[in-house]
């Protein structure tokens, strides 16, 4: 029986003619002598009525079917009554008369029921996933995941973009995230390591001259995961030859503005808004601005330097700043308690402290109101934040970097909290000309802000020579936001040996050990590269911000849980003496044992 | 300056128009007050012509230019002189008079020249992959590699099939293949395996109810490595639902008609041709025969038991079989000393020697001549095979299996060697109805012929219930066969864990081991699986064959060597102690340490 159409695309347009169908039964109304069955696919569901009147035998069957039984059927579509229209259905004007059915398979009864909205621990969720992936919001979620990809095949084809795949068995390199490493069985003691990304094989491809490549290329980095990280993810990745960081943006614009048509049916403007680094962090507190709302963070620095408050004069004295955010309606919104909460949450960011003060029509109120209450404090604070009666102001007062950290947090929180954000909003924003450097202060030495390939501006370039500060310079470099969110980043690499010698000098490296880790490569840019750049968009965090997940786990068929295993194969697991004999590796068991299911 | 187009595209449609362009210097010709340059992109060769009556300064930088230097160049396309017309070169008509020069790369001179058919060794060609990958030849293969993806994403997007990605940190299944294996940070002693093939996890996506996957999947087998084989390889994967193994095959035929439309311009006639698989094993000795050519077996083992020649009777009589081929022509082209060759070069079949006589006009000579030129013989013996005065009649008397290894060896060595093959002719072909298991005689057990998911033909089901021969039994499985080599291959699968638990019964799996090893697939099936079914088609070799390339490593941008190892990165490589650590496993040094430069 060849099947006419999926359940789901069953409309007005089948009336009265005969249909196949194949499907699960994703619910059974009994009425004894009529029997209503919602019959569901990947398009969605029909529904399917089974009566003496049509076909007794067909009855028979109706009577012993169950929920997530496999059946097919023929039937006629005919209108349904008025008072039993679903308009919130597709199929919700018609229903099919059946008159032939066969149950192609049985099921038991699934341990949860297959509906959004239920009510499922995630891990439940992993070791069914193949009944997880029933349920419409995850076959709409991996069915618009694909629709991303198709996209970006079809915009990369028309671009001239060459897909060429980059192995997966490659060289650890250990800067950067922890590697994923795989024991060689034929040179023992020897391993691959599984790429963190192709940056390095998709250079060299511009190095062999293939002017616009990309990819849709696996990745894999052994780091403990947060929400939004998975210890395999997908890269959209290219690199092109010749082109303009600017050019290079372009192209980027074009696909996203192609996928989101194709996906979402969302017109975007192009070109996307530019903006510095040094401004988004002085506006924003971050890199990754959310520019669906204001509440931006306002310079006080240069007014503070006359206040008689000690914590603020300190800090610039210090070297540092004080900058405020005002909270619309902030004042009747917090209480001191809600901001003491937040108060302590901004420790983390380093802040020794919050202080606020509320906006009302006699002046400012609060702990440190009275520093401000008297002179043209008030006319001066207010026009410089724009705060008005009502509203609540927070000041961070402290090094660049904590200034940054706390106001650009509670920006976030508090607009989420308050139900600030326009949620149909899609905001891309290109964040341009970031630092080439970063300094980690958990490693306590600077590393590169994107990677060691990156190019410096090209009136930067002189700080990388001997006797300069190459931490001075700025890069070539730029990142897609989404939202708030890194979408991906790029930027023009180095194509000649003597930068590429000098960048892993600034960063610290020995001629010994840049030419044990990435020799091969400065061998390669002996020999004529051409100038190139590129950029890689992460495919699963596309996928969750059009999907509205919550996780990227919702847009990827088999995750990994929070604890990098996959409870349906309960992988990974233990293996034979055999297998690791032939690899020439021996398990140390440590002293205490993680338990998988802890 | 922005690029007009590739060099290799500016034909006389730009004549009198300024263009700009990028590339390498192939080739420099330098008259003194002339200087001829070949420029070379990834799209061909344009002709550069240098002279002080252009531009004096570009004729300067010009001086200069050494092979491979990176220039951007704006100059004036103008017609070539009659007799410097190139008729095989699409560029060969016009030249570009350069009126300005930009060097924006060096290069040292390259470890050989980037052009084809240059004479250096495999390895030297890996070190340097980035130069490799600089000759015509490999932009060529790298190129149509990416057509035939284009195509296949478009083709299966248009058959709405969902491209979904499945993982490759996943559990080993030590069945089939050998696993490369992954070990777990956070689990000491737990490792991940990286798949062979997403066959179960393509499975329980027609469980979950997508009805229609495919995905280029990456798939890794850490086997010792032939000519067609690499350590991690490309599937074009595909799993459908509810449909029969001829709507699978049709499906594949639309897919691989597009493929050669899309990608070399050839019309290919379907229906592709169906043979069972026991009528390949007859007529060819092989299940991927070469259909270009004839030289089919011819069976002879009715006739023969009459003859007087031991060897035949006595093949025969313990079972066997007596077969010919018939080579035209072969009287002449080969001696006794040319066949004694191939007498013991099958005998790695298993053959204990090779039967021959030469067909002249006056009967058969030959040393075994003497037992066939009395009575009939000669006329049933020409009649059967076919053989005409001046042909070679090749002989294996034996076992099914030794006289199919022999002759079908025979019959594509001696084409290939006398040029019978028709190299212009695609030959698509069916091979279905597989044998559900084949004897392994190395390991001396009954292994599936395809894998053990593969479903029984309905009517041999019952051969797997208890006391029957399970491996009487006859699968729905189907292989595609190109020009006599495996292309890809595929099955209806068992769909209910009643037969699947019987399958790995027939497979001597203990019900324990069935357990551990499957045992989340079997619970899978008792959740409603539809019956389903897929195929998986080898991208590397399809792309080999498109090619006209010898190996598969000429269609793939980074290989490995024979021994697995990238001679470029030099992976796989020594890692540090605390990585080691890390993943809780320690080196075993074995005795004899294989070295890798070797």
């Amino acid at each position: 029986m060849e099947r006419t159409t999926y359940c789901g695309l069953v409309t007005e347009d089948y009336l009265d003619q005969e249909v196949t169908l194949k499907g699960w039964v994703q619910k059974r109304r009994d009425l004894g002598s009529l029997i209503f069955i919602d019959l569901r696919d990947r398009a969605g569901i029909v529904q399917l009525v089974f009566s003496e009147e049509f076909d007794r035998r067909a009855l028979e069957v109706a009577e012993k079917l169950r929920n997530e039984y496999v059946i097919e059927v023929k039937g006629t579509v005919v209108a349904r009554s008025e008072r039993e229209v679903n308009p919130d259905m597709k199929t919700g004007k018609i229903e099919v008369r059946v008159n032939e059915v066969h149950l192609l398979n049985k099921s038991k009864t699934t341990p949860f029921a297959i509906q959004d909205n239920v009510d499922v621990s995630d891990e439940l969720r992993l070791k069914y996933r193949y009944l997880d992936l029933r349920r419409p919001e995850m076959q709409r979620n991996i069915q618009l995941r694909s629709r991303i990809t198709h996209s970006v095949h079809s915009y990369f084809d028309e671009q001239g973009f060459i897909d060429i795949e980059t192995p997966d068995l490659t060289k650890s390199t250990p800067e950067g995230a922890r590697d994923y490493l795989v024991p060689s069985r034929i040179y023992p003691g020897h391993f691959y390591a599984l790429p963190q990304s192709p940056q390095l094989f998709k250079q060299l491809l511009m190095g062999a001259g293939f002017d616009r490549y990309y990819q849709l290329a696996r990745c894999f980095r052994d780091e403990d995961l947060r929400g939004d990280r998975q210890p395999e993810f997908t890269q959209i990745d290219m690199e092109t030859s010749f082109l303009t960081a600017e050019e290079i943006q372009e192209i980027t614009e074009g696909l996203i503005a192609k996928v989101m048509k194709d996906t979402v049916d969302v017109d975007v403007t192009l070109p996307f808004k530019r903006m510095d680094w040094d401004e988004s962090m002085a506006r924003f507190g971050t890199d990754q601005p959310d520019t669906r709302f204001g509440m931006e963070l306002k310079d006080l620095s240069d007014l503070m330097t006359q206040s008689d408050f000690k914590v603020f004069r300190e800090a610039l004295s210090d070297g540092g700043e004080v900058k405020a955010i005002a909270v619309p309606g902030g004042a009747d919104l917090y209480s001191r308690k809600a901001i003491d909460k937040y108060a302590d949450y901004v420790k983390r960011f380093g802040a020794k402290g919050l202080a606020w003060m509320k906006v009302t029509d006699d002046g400012f109120s609060g702990p440190v109101a009275k520093f401000f209450n008297e002179g043209d404090w008030f006319q001066q604070i207010t026009e410089r934040t724009g705060a008005k009666s009502g509203d609540l102001l927070l000041f961070a007062a402290d090094s660049k970097r904590v200034v940054a950290g706390t106001l650009g947090y509670l920006r976030t929180a508090i607009a989420k909290e308050q139900g600030m954000i326009d949620q149909s909003k899609w905001n891309f924003l290109w964040i341009v000309n970031w630092p080439l450097f970063d300094y980690d202060v958990d490693l306590e030495r600077w590393v590169p802000a994107h990677h060691p390939f990156t190019m410096p501006k090209e009136e930067d370039v002189h700080y990388l020579d001997d006797g300069e500060d190459p931490h001075k310079a700025y890069a070539q470099s730029y990142d897609i936001i989404l939202n708030g969110l890194e979408l991906g980043g790029g930027s023009i690499r180095i194509h000649t040996r003597e930068l590429q010698e000098k960048m892993f000098k600034a960063l610290g490296f020995t001629k010994e050990r840049a030419e044990d880790q990435f020799g091969f490569f400065l061998n390669a840019l002996d020999y004529g590269f051409p100038p190139h750049g590129g950029l890689a968009i992460g495919l699963d965090r596309f996928a969750r911000l059009l999907a509205h997940a919550e996780n990227i786990r919702d847009v990827i068929a088999f995750p990994k849980n929070s604890k990098a295993a996959e409870p349906m194969t309960n992988a990974p697991a233990p293996v034979s003496n055999k297998q690791l004999e032939d690899l020439h590796i021996k398990v140390v068991e440590p002293e205490k044992t993680a338990d998988k299911d802890e």
